[in-house]
C-alpha cells in the first residue's frame, strides 16, 4: 500500500505508544511521519527522550485530547499488566500489544477481568539485530506479516483499527487465534533461535584452527545466535509449552541420529555393515530436505525454486555494484543474492538466484561482460 | 596467488583425477585452464563424458606418460579403497584424496599396508549447493582453506606436491593431523548440517499459516538443510565418533533447555516464579552469543564486528545495483551484504556491513542520495 493512503479514524490519533524500544519507537516514527499525533510513554526516561529525539512522537501534556488507540510495546513478561492498566486508564481507547507471544497475555487479561471488547492482540513479524529507539525505522514493518488476534470479545471497530494500523504501516495483516499463533512462532521462530544458540554454544571451546575452517553454512546457521539474551529469555518463558513441545520432538529425532552414529562408530563397524544406522542418517537429512522446501519464497505463497548463477567478485569497492549493474543490463531480475566470503582471502563469490528460465541467458551475458563464473 | 604462477613439478602432470563429481571436475578444470595435462577417470561413463565436455581434462590413452599426481575425489565411503588401488597402479605417483573426513581413510590405508610415503590426505573446504561435473568451477577453491594431512610417513616431496596443488588452485593450505581435522569439521561443518536438518524436519507438519510467518532467521538456519542426503549420510557415518560426541554435548544443553521450559510452563508457574528456569534459558542464549562471536570474519583471523546500515530496496531490476553504486560512490567498502525478503511483498531490506568508523558517513551519503534507511 502507499504511505499516502488516508488513515482510518482510530489511527488518526492521538495514538499512545507505551514502551519506546525498537518496535514501539518504529510504530511512533511511522505514524508521526504520516502526520499522526503520537504520545510516547516509557518507564525509562532515557529511552523516552531518545524516542522523542528520533521523531517517534512527543511527551504527554495536561491538555491532551483522549487517545483513540494505545499500542503497548513492552517486554513480553510485563505486557499483560501494562495492557490491563491502559484499558483502565483510557476507557474509550482501543488497546493492542505487540508481544511476540499471545496466549498468556489474553489469559492474564481475561483472569484480570479486563474489557476485552477494546483489546486486540497483535504481533508484527519484524525486527532487527539492533535494539532500542535509536534503531527505530519507519519502514520496519513494510511487507512483513502482522498477526492480528481477536480476543473472542473484540469489537468489530477494535479489529478494524488494529488491522488498519498494520496496513497503514505497510504490513500484511494475518488473522490467527492465540494458540495457533504461539504454536506457529514456536516452530518458525523460537525453534531456530534455540537451535542456533545451542550450535553456537558448541563453538566456545573449539580450537582456533577449527574455527578457521568455518564456512558459509556455519555462519548462516548461527547468525541469529547473536540475539539479545534478555529478550529471548522472556519470549521462550512466555511460550514455554509450545516451544518445549517442538524441542521434545526435535530431541527424539536427535536421539535417533546419536544412536545411529554410535552404531556406525562401533569398533569394527564399517559404515556398510550398519545399513540400519545409515538409513536413519539418510532419513534425517531427507526429512530436512522436505521441511526446508516448504518455506515460502521471496514473494510469499508456494515455494519457488530459483536457478543460481555463481560469480567470482574481487573484493574491491564497486565490483559488486558493477556485477549487479551488468545483471540489470542483462534484463534479469535478481530474486536473491548471497555473498560467500573466502576466509583468508579478499575475494568473494556472489550467488545470484534468478528464475530458472533466465539462468542461461544471464550466464551468457555475464561471461560476455568478462565475469568469471561457475555454472 | 595469481593463476599465472608457474606450477611445481608434481602438478605439471600428467595429473590423474579419479572421480569427476563437483570437486574432481573442478580440480581438473582449474588445472586444465593452467595448461596442465589432466587425465580423467570415473566409474560413471556419463559423469566422465560430461567432465571432459566441460573442459576438466581428457580420457586416458594407451601411450600416456606416467602420471605424477593422482587426485582421488571419490565418495567418502569408497575413498580408502580407491586410494589404495591408485597407489598400487601408479607406483611412482603421489596420491591425495579430497574426502571430507580423514581419519578413517588413513587408518584403512595403514591396515591395507599401503605405501604411505606417497600418500597425503587433503580436504579443500569448498563446495556448492549444486553437484556433479556440470557444476564444476575453476575458481571453486580460490580463497578457501585446504587442509593438508601428513600420513606420518609422507615424504617431503609428497607434502610439497599437495600443498602446491592447493596453492596452484588458489586455496590456502592448512596442516592438520587427521583427528584434529575430523574433530574440527564435526563442530564447524557436520554439527550445523545435522542441526539445520533437524530444525527443517520440524517444518514438515507445520500448517501453511505458520510457514507464512517465516522470516530471515528461519531461512538462514535451514538453508543447508537442502543438502544432498546420500553424500551427507556417508560423511556423517565416516565421522560418526566425532559428530556423535558433539551431538551428545548439544543434547545435554538441549535437555537443560527442555527442563527449564517444562518448569516455566508448569500450571500456575509465572516466569518470574521460576528464576532457576529463566537462568538456564538466559545462559543458553548467552553461551550462543559467546560462541558465534568466535567465528572468524570475512578475511579470516580474529572476528571483526561490523556496523550494519539497513536500507529499503524496491524490488525492481537495477535498484540494488544503484544502491551499491551509491555505496561505492560514498567511498565505503562493503564488508558483507544481506538481503532480507518480505514475505508477501515485493520489497527488500539490504543490510550493509561496513567498518564501524564508516557507518555514519555512509548513512549521510545514502540519505543524501534519497535512500530510505534504518539506522
Amino acid at each position: 500500500m502507499s504511505l499516502d493512503a488516508p488513515a482510518p479514524v482510530a489511527t488518526r490519533g492521538p495514538v499512545r505508544v507505551v514502551g519506546t524500544g525498537l518496535l514501539g519507537a518504529s510504530v511512533g516514527l511511522a505514524l508521526s511521519t504520516r502526520g499522526v499525533d503520537v504520545v510516547l510513554s516509557d518507564p525509562s526516561r532515557t529511552a523516552l527522550a531518545l524516542a522523542r529525539d528520533v521523531g517517534a512522537g512527543r511527551l504527554p501534556a495536561d491538555d491532551d485530547a483522549p487517545v483513540t488507540l494505545v499500542v503497548v510495546a513492552a517486554p513480553p513478561d510485563v505486557t499483560a499488566d501494562v495492557v490491563a492498566a491502559e484499558l483502565r486508564a483510557h476507557p474509550h481507547a482501543i488497546v493492542t500489544d505487540l508481544a511476540s507471544v499471545k496466549g498468556y497475555v489474553l489469559a492474564d487479561l481475561r483472569a484480570a477481568g479486563a474489557d476485552l471488547t477494546r483489546y486486540v492482540g497483535s504481533h508484527p513479524m519484524a525486527g532487527r539485530e539492533r535494539s532500542g529507539p535509536a534503531a527505530a525505522l519507519p519502514d520496519l514493518f513494510v511487507g512483513r506479516p502482522w498477526v492480528v488476534i481477536d480476543s473472542g470479545e473484540s469489537s468489530a471497530a477494535a479489529l478494524l483499527a488494529v488491522r488498519a494500523l498494520a496496513t497503514d504501516l505497510g504490513a500484511v495483516p494475518r488473522a490467527m487465534d492465540p494458540a495457533e499463533h504461539d504454536d506457529a512462532v514456536a516452530v518458525v521462530s523460537h525453534l531456530p533461535q534455540v537451535a542456533a544458540s545451542l550450535v553456537a554454544a558448541r563453538l566456545r571451546d573449539a580450537p582456533n584452527a577449527a574455527l578457521d575452517l568455518s564456512g558459509q553454512g556455519l555462519r548462516d546457521v548461527t547468525r541469529i545466535a547473536a540475539s539479545d539474551a534478555g529478550l529471548w529469555t522472556s519470549i521462550l518463558a512466555a511460550n514455554a509449552a509450545s516451544v518445549g513441545a517442538v524441542l521434545v520432538e526435535l530431541r527424539a529425532d536427535l536421539d535417533r541420529v546419536i544412536d545411529a552414529l554410535a552404531s556406525a562408530a562401533a569398533p569394527g563397524a564399517a559404515p556398510e555393515t550398519v545399513p540400519g544406522a545409515l538409513g536413519v542418517l539418510a532419513r534425517s537429512i531427507a526429512q530436512g530436505n522436505a521441511g526446508v522446501a516448504r518455506i515460502p519464497g521471496k514473494h510469499g505463497g508456494t515455494p519457488r525454486v530459483y536457478a543460481v548463477v555463481t560469480v567470482l567478485v574481487p573484493d574491491v569497492p564497486g565490483e559488486l555494484a558493477r556485477l549487479l549493474t551488468d545483471v540489470g543490463a542483462a534484463g534479469v531480475n535478481l530474486e536473491d543474492l548471497q555473498l560467500e566470503h573466502s576466509s583468508g582471502r579478499p575475494v568473494g563469490m556472489a550467488a545470484i538466484s534468478v528464475l530458472p528460465g533466465r539462468a542461461e541467458h544471464l550466464e551468457r551475458e555475464l561471461t560476455a561482460r568478462g565475469w568469471r563464473l561457475a555454472s
